[in-house]
């Protein structure tokens, strides 16, 4: 007996001989080689794509001759003339094995494929959906041997896909019958595989074999704004992004007022429940719009939120999250259906909630987690999301740390004197030049600095309105790194500091960034608006701090800045006004939106579901409102750094002038003794 | 060291040694003795009342003393005070065992306790209901280690209960919260156990302890009627019975009309299905009305139907239903939520249906089964339940068989001349005197015979207004056995049976059983009911005959008649029409409403269900319309029974007279040479 011939698949390298005229994909399943098939191998979904390669393969001692697979046939045919195949493309059901062969399974036909992500250090996104289509063939009825149809379609999921204990949705009873008979006793199931002890469950059905796809949704449910993916469930493509506004804003600005609200207002909770619901199914139908698909086809969703937007969005009243002991309903993760939740998408259409870590620490932060993976981190790495409250993870792949910080809305632009959201027309970077004390400025909106010509054209339409969480935090740090503010927060006055643009203000200086127009107001940095974002830093580094401590550590490797805020901050500023601790600056990285990323994440890959709820029951929770550390490390932290500060990285890059602004009827400490100032050259 | 005391607890006989001050409910409990408690041994729920024994046990050489468990405490006279404890009787979680001791366990504090039932062959119902109640102290909430208050919920079921994995309904979540703390930290959970690969569910949460009961609907949905019990889920105890006509019956009267008019009106399927779930919901109100319970105290629903009804009530066009091959849309049990069937219950409720035998064979036949366990027989049972289908069971514990065979209304009243339903004023059983061929006879409503005195003042209200299905086999088989009619079916004139009361009618005869009065008209039986008669009966004796040929068989050792007609049917008249094959009169039975008690069983044993899914698996369904000896057995049953004919055990009861009033123009095949008539007398 001749030997059978060798099949090598790339990239998996998996190997093994088989009979000639053994279909590709029957080889490949054999094998446990990653191959996609909708219809199972009878020629109809062409999901099965591979690319053999011929010629010499000297790693593997191999000559594939042009004979090593059959002839084109006419099913490949039939598909070649009407949608066209990529060249050198066969169908892995229709093409055999004759001779040994070399086949590669190309990214587009792999189950298991990878969604790019651009970021290094971020962790891979390998589909393995929640949701999936089967095109399946059903034995039809005989009254020889009576059972239901649906028994008969169970049987043949088991029989053709592995797919054992199956059931359906009560609507799918109403559909069954009629989808059998009309695909001639085929359908198409999306069928949802069962997770959390549930059985796999009959979604949907089409009769016959359904060419188009189906869609979940990947959902950043904020305080302020609720923000969606719409990914394609069979490629990963995120297909459209979509956000708007939070519906709940008219009950209270930030979470507390509306946790207020609702202890205020009988019924206040589920006013504000059904108001997010609302927008949610607004943001949906506006999504679908966008991709031209059918919101019925949007068949999952997943949902990250802080625990408070999670107690609403669940319809649960948020009384216990604004008072000690701060007890969550529920934190572990929740599998709902959508109809539950009152979103109108596919009727069966299942939703997914990430688990909460704390009382201050939710959905979202477990989303960055999922989206940052410290628990798989080789080296220690910090992780600062920043918003009203700052929820920070310290750790790596030995042990997980989490906390939340009550920063305040002061990174927001809020409690700050010019301060805004960030918006067209707000400040959002700032340098100050360290001899002349002239500060130049880009708005949201323009590229454009203030000294470059053409700014003025430029900011015509939105005018000069405010200053963001981004632009107060640079203008500060630069101040202080132009000798205008002492280590303190005291603002200079124009005698100490050289500089007209300090101008009295009250008992204290206030630093003119921006003149002001007839139409816009003078944009002013004042020692109040310092002392707010002293505040909101030293919560901020204090949280960090309390973790290092737990570790006894005093440097981290890495620092990754999530959130939109995180996006927008200089990590030179950051760590000059003290706000995260001592690091390299080139090891601190933005992650952008990381809780919508891991929204996205555990939509498209129902293991990283289970991963995530076994990471958060490891992660070890931190409460900083009952540990004493915390409150030191708060009065501490309230000063901006020095160059005495145990900052030895940033001192090596930056020059923090060692100027002191104190006067006597207000000392801070340090008093009057080192009042001198340092000029830099 | 001195032997720890002996405790025995009867009925069950468990015996084993305890420590001195070992609670008896502990002691229960290691042992596996069947002793209820909700409470968990806290001395709150007193569902662990048991009896100690005093005295000589020669049988155990036991003698126990007076103090061989603990003083009678504070806790037990608390109880004592406020609602009695029956005499000697002690609470099992608050008396230590001192000493050897003898402990019975009333039925009452059994969990796993026997409902009565009056049938010596019947099943026993044994309590193991799928929702149940328990009370739990759940561990507050800690900032040191913040988790959601369902996860310490969850945690203290597992502890305290050993209930693994339970999971919420979304309401439990709104609840939750104010619930712990309402109810200091302990609440009482409604929890479905988990049935068919489900985890276990909570439905309802009451703070502290609940000391109220918890309910369940076992329904039978039947095309004419629906009926339900309402039965307490803790005691098994029918609270309330109650019924009302199926609101479909406005659609068409029988099954085949309604399935017809969901063929003609787009939407049909749909009106119907809101008609019986409307219905349904205005049962379920009232029968909560009667038990003055309130309907959110429902939580668990079992539904037993044909599959016309199945499909209507299920949503599901019953299309497939009218035409071969009478293909169910599907045919296994389905456990689903009460409100996806807008059924008004508690909102968490669940439901199950009884898994459909076949096409024509639904799930209240599998109830019936569930009732009468043919699958446990030792001897051979023929279980008959006429409808419109008889649905027909015969086998014992190697094998059951069940077909249905379309009898047809007759047996109902309907195409029957003088026929009517079974209700007030109907004739339902009758005599007649062989010497005088005069007849007599009772009607619905009245216990008294028409020859008895005040029968005339009995009926005044309701009149006479036609006969019943059972009255009309009596009317029948009294014929035969009077001679007025011959094995063929035909009536003789007053010439051949010398009785005034046979009339010409056409070109046959009739027979008058009532002359009527001026506000009713009389009531005969004419030759043509007869023959409606025989093609019912002999539908039915085919299907019988044809399930005993496949076990190559000739006789039953028992039949069972199930279902309202069957619990009126004479046997011996039955068999004298030759409905049902031959068998000692004293072992036909009726088993009323198999069905509803199939419901019942199912509503209170959650063991029953998985056991009657595989009962149903296991029976081997035939199809009497692919039967070609179905047709040879119906064409040789139409005849009535002769002396000739093989019932032995019949004719050992009853002289079957060898009359024949055959005509020589409407020859039946045995001629006019038998034409004489022997009287008997």
């Amino acid at each position: 007996m001749t030997k059978e011939p060798l099949v090598i698949f790339t990239p998996s390298g998996k190997r093994g001989n088989f009979p000639v005229g053994t279909p590709v994909l029957t080889a490949a399943r054999q094998l446990g080689v990653d191959l996609d098939s909708v219809c199972g191998g009878r020629g109809i979904c062409s999901k099965c794509q591979i690319t053999p390669s011929y010629g010499e393969f000297p790693k593997h001692g191999l000559t594939v001759a042009d004979d090593a697979l059959s002839e084109w046939n006419a099913v490949e045919q039939r598909y070649e003339d009407k949608r066209g195949l990529k060249q050198g493309r066969r169908l892995g059901c229709q093409a055999t094995i004759q001779n040994d062969v070399v086949i590669d399974v190309p990214p587009e036909s792999q189950v298991h494929k990878q969604v790019v992500r651009k970021r290094a250090e971020a962790r891979d996104i390998v589909m393995n959906p929640s949701v999936r289509l089967h095109y399946v063939e059903v034995q039809e009825p005989d009254m020889h041997d009576p059972s239901g149809d649906l028994e008969r379609l169970v049987a043949a999921l088991e029989d053709q896909w592995e797919i054992k204990d199956v059931c359906p949705d009560l609507h799918i009873l109403h559909e069954l019958q009629s989808a059998l008979r009309k695909g001639k006793w085929a359908v198409t199931a999306a069928i949802h595989m069962g997770e959390a002890g549930e059985r796999p469950r009959i979604m949907h059905l089409w009769p016959g074999y359904y060419d188009g796809s189906i869609y979940g949704l990947a959902v950043d449910l904020g305080s302020t704004t609720i923000a969606a993916h719409l990914c394609d469930l069979q490629t990963g493509e995120v297909v459209a992004s979509s956000g708007l506004m939070n519906p709940q804003i008219r009950f209270g600005e930030d979470l507390m007022s509306r946790v207020s609200y609702s202890m205020m207002n009988p019924g206040g909770a589920d006013e504000m429940t059904n108001a997010v619901r609302e927008g949610m199914n607004a943001l949906f139908t506006q999504i679908a719009a966008e991709a031209e698909i059918d919101k019925a086809l949007i068949m999952d969703a997943v949902f990250v939120m802080n625990p408070v937007m999670h107690h609403l969005f669940l319809g649960i009243d948020p009384y216990e999250l604004g008072q000690a002991p701060f007890a969550l309903a529920t934190s572990d993760a929740l599998h709902l259906r959508a109809a539950d939740l009152d979103l109108n998408l596919h009727p069966a259409a299942r939703t997914y909630i990430l688990p909460c870590i704390a009382g201050h620490v939710g959905a979202d932060a477990a989303a960055v987690a999922l989206s940052e993976a410290p628990e798989k981190s080789e080296d220690l790495v910090l992780i600062v999301d920043v918003g009203t409250n700052a929820e920070i993870q310290l750790g790596n792949k030995t042990k997980v740390l989490a906390c939340s910080s009550p920063t305040g809305p002061a990174f927001e632009g809020a409690q700050i004197s010019s301060g805004q959201r960030a918006a067209p027309g707000a400040i959002e970077r700032v340098e100050i030049d360290p001899v002349t004390k002239e500060p130049r400025f880009r708005i949201i909106g323009s590229e454009l600095w203030s000294d470059e010509d053409g700014f003025d054209i430029a900011v015509a339409n939105t005018g000069i309105t405010g200053i963001c969480g981004s632009g107060i935090i640079e203008a500060i740090a630069e101040m202080r790194l132009a000798g205008l503010v002492d280590a303190s927060g005291l603002i200079g006055n124009a005698d100490q500091t050289g500089s007209a643009r300090c101008i009295p203000d009250g008992r204290t200086q206030a630093y003119v960034l921006w003149q002001g127009t007839e139409d816009n107001p003078a944009i002013t940095v004042t020692n109040p608006d310092i002392r707010a974002i002293q505040m909101a830093k030293a919560a901020l580094y204090s949280g960090a701090r309390l973790l290092m401590d737990k570790l006894e550590i005093d440097t981290v490797d890495r620092i990754v800045l999530a959130g939109a805020f995180g996006a927008h901050i200089s990590p030179k500023h950051a760590m000059v006004l003290g706000m995260i601790p001592d690091c390299p600056l080139d090891k601190v990285t933005s992650a952008g939106n990381a809780a919508g990323t891991g929204a996205r994440i555990a939509l498209l890959n129902s293991e990283a579901r289970s991963e995530i709820e076994q990471t958060v029951r490891d992660i070890v929770k931190i409460e900083t409102a009952v540990e004493p550390r915390f409150q030191e490390h708060f009065v501490n932290a309230s000063a901006l750094p020095n160059s005495a500060e145990p900052f030895p990285i940033l001192n090596a890059v930056v020059d923090l002038p060692d100027v002191s602004f104190n006067t006597g009827g207000n000392d801070d400490g340090d008093g009057g003794g080192r009042r001198r100032r340092r000029r830099r050259g």
